[in-house]
């Protein structure tokens, strides 16, 4: 029997494959709590599909040491003035790390420390970003194509969306003409 | 005073670029006991660089929870008929584990266990690799280019070189009529 195995996945013209990639999406009914501006809302359909997340599971959640690794496409729009955006947590565990790595489009990666300070970072092709722990993460595509990124993760990290679902980010990202603004709320 | 900033670190055109990039090559003369044939070894140029690895370490080594980015770039050759490689480790918490994303170039994760079992996984552009904890990981490159790859690991694994510089994996990769070939030792 060779010794020599094909890689466990691969992400090649755009595409990851390989055995046991987990796919999800979030559609704007799912989305209800993270917009600010209820009544755009509710004119949209809330079947729209906001993102999309592809995962790597190699081992068991909440195992110490290991790594998870991700693909996040968020589609273009906006709600009102703010920009299509993923959910945002904090690491269960707090302390846990991230990195991310764009691959296409152009957005923001907003960032709040447990103090609620909110900044944010440009994401472009080739921007690499480093989350340190405590502290809450977003992404929002702030461009008229998909924004997709890579995320490297803990594989005992977890998520803690509530905190984030309840009190959202100190500031929110909004479209001033024609132009993101972070702006408190 | 805007609470919009730039990324990081950027991997642009090939070149990774930004503030307290670690920069570090290894050359014939560090890698003395990692090739086997001692005597094509002794006929070479010391001098000559076998790879390079550009890392980011954005919070301290040994704290739990962050993690570390780098890229290796592995130099086409041969010492007698085995491939240029990594120095190769486990490491020191024997349980972190590692992603390795290949971007240009084709070679060979050498990956070894506890038992001293030893396998290996393709790598060329788009292949993703995870490599478990408690696994010994080397990478050689079987190409005539530079073979390069980004990694993230773990701020808190720590490098146990000493154990592969001591006992080596049980396995060596050889270019057999052209071909890459994992064989006992």
């Amino acid at each position: 029997m060779s010794s020599i195995l094909e890689p466990g996945i691969t992400f090649i013209n755009k595409e990851l494959k390989g055995k046991n990639i987990d796919r999800i999406d979030r559609r704007l009914k799912n989305l209800k709590d993270i917009f600010f501006d209820k009544t755009a809302l509710e004119k949209m359909d809330p079947e729209t599909v906001v993102y999309e997340v592809e995962s790597y599971f190699p081992v068991e959640h909440d195992i110490e040491g290991g790594l998870f690794y991700g693909i996040t496409y968020i589609h273009p729009g906006t709600v009102g003035n703010e920009y299509f955006m993923t959910k945002g947590h904090f690491h269960k565990i707090r302390n846990r790390g991230e990195f991310y790595c764009t691959l296409q489009g152009e957005g923001m990666l907003i960032l709040m420390d447990e103090n609620r300070n909110t900044w944010a970072e440009k994401m472009y092709p080739g921007s690499i970003h480093y989350i340190k722990g405590n502290t809450a993460h977003r992404t929002a595509n702030t461009g008229n194509t998909i924004l997709s990124f890579s995320a490297f993760w803990p594989s005992d990290a977890g998520h803690d969306y509530a905190t984030i679902s309840e009190q959202g980010f100190s500031k929110i990202l909004v479209q001033r003409q024609g132009k993101p603004e972070l702006i408190s709320r």
